[in-house]
């Protein structure tokens, strides 16, 4: 697997409102390989004829497919390599539809430096309107 | 895509203390599939070597994979399809291997009939062991 701009910042080095965000297409192929790994088949998310007599009227992305853009943001840039999730609260507010750009964020609101954990706010938006807030800790490894 | 044993429990047939479980093997397969959706690509899920002189010692999964079997439950068995997520909290308590075997379950916890919202205790066991908790929200569209 190649190292895709990994970084990893130094706990010390970190304050707080310090931010990552990534902007990513929700695909189908994402939403599909999704309920392979959750085993998640809702109809909502798979088939078009369905989800058309839905509330939504059309097809709308596994909410976890969104949220997951917070674990890439933290594993990979913020705090980086080699974190590991504590917690995560997720409030799905608006559905997200396939092919919807939604940009995610995850910013700093608290540093215990002495348990090495990091509180974050978490959030999605489409088109700046907010669809997903959340909380989230995690725990830098000394190494 | 088949349809894979898709359930709908209508919301008056639901009491507290319903509950729906899976076991399902967290495969490497699931892990790089996980990493391409999020682009969570931590060494620690995916590179050996990096995961040898790591806290855990080996390559430990994204918790989000396994707190995935969540959405899977919700989606297709309880309370089934056409359901929606409004909201997740997750707690990971210990590491998961790749190649475990994950034991999620969702149960009934509250029924607001009104608002048509289920409230669920959910978590992973691995080997009896519990390795996610939290709970969720899960509404329940009229059609």
């Amino acid at each position: 697997m190649p190292s895709r701009n990994l970084k990893k910042v130094p706990i010390n080095d970190l304050k707080i409102g310090d931010y990552a965000e990534i902007s990513k297409k929700m695909t189908f192929d994402m939403v599909r390989d999704f309920s392979e790994i959750s085993d998640d088949f809702n109809p909502l998310h798979l088939d078009p004829n369905y989800a058309e007599k839905s509330i939504f009227k059309r097809q709308i992305i596994h909410g976890m497919v969104a949220a997951s853009l917070f674990s890439g943001l933290f594993g990979t840039k913020l705090p980086g390599t080699g974190c590991l999730y504590k917690s995560q609260n997720i409030r799905f507010k608006r559905p997200i539809f396939v092919d919807d750009i939604v940009k995610a964020k995850v910013q700093i609101i608290k540093i215990n430096l002495n348990a090495r954990v990091l509180t974050f706010h978490t959030e999605c938006k489409v088109k700046n309107k907010v669809m997903i807030v959340g909380e989230a800790e995690i725990f830098v490894p000394k190494n």
